[in-house]
């Protein structure tokens, strides 16, 4: 537990949150301020920065959950898609640094949108940058 | 392999891609319409349509890697921070029905940005909510 950490907080049972799933790994409980119906953060107990600081063996528990809760909620809301965000760093966005899937669930009626503007890719440019990034 | 899908295609080498990682589990290649610099896929070989028919040792697997990417790609670049998406359903903005996780670097210079606009929650509506879905 990190003093100063609110998801550790939350996990100690220190402030409140709404649940939906628990175990010795994870707590899983809904965003206050949800993107969309249903809309469920996981968290590992134990604290963790971000995605790099977390062990591979406990993202890999992590994974698992996410895949048992998300396939629950979307048989219980239901829904019919969802999307699985972790954002990492100020920059992606993420303003909680202690380590959390998100589970937005999806409807179909147009309901949010994660607006994902890609842009049209400069071939030669990526042919060089993946040449830069490629590992051996 | 399935016959009309595109990512099969690319992990088969049938379509060329800009090659970022790879071994026997998995492929990472950049998004050729990415959102920022250095936006990598990472895939199954294996033909999966998305999150909830994926085995978990694969996703386990998947996540290993996606975690060894991102710090490569954090390192190499370099950006402040990455998101880590994984969409599934075409209500969630899934356009390949083959699963993938999208790892996309972000900087602080505001060089595009994950529009996600949350909704104030309703306390009461969340409790009566959770209690729905929560899990056994």
């Amino acid at each position: 537990m990190k003093n100063d950490c609110v998801f550790c907080a939350i996990s100690e049972g220190e402030i409140p949150c709404f649940k939906v799933y628990e175990d010795d790994l994870v707590l899983a409980y809904l965003d206050i301020n949800p993107f969309s119906e249903g809309h469920t953060l996981v968290i590992p107990k134990a604290h963790y920065t971000c995605l790099l600081d977390t062990p591979e063996d406990v993202l890999q528990g992590i994974v698992a959950r996410v895949k048992k809760i998300a396939a629950h909620i979307k048989a219980t809301l239901p829904c019919d898609g969802f999307n699985v965000l972790q954002n990492n760093g100020l920059a992606a966005g993420q303003t909680v640094p202690h380590v959390h899937f998100h589970i937005i669930p999806r409807t179909g009626d147009g309901e949010g949108e994660i607006t994902f503007e890609n842009h049209k890719g400069d071939m030669a440019h990526l042919a060089q940058l993946a040449e830069r990034i490629r590992m051996a």
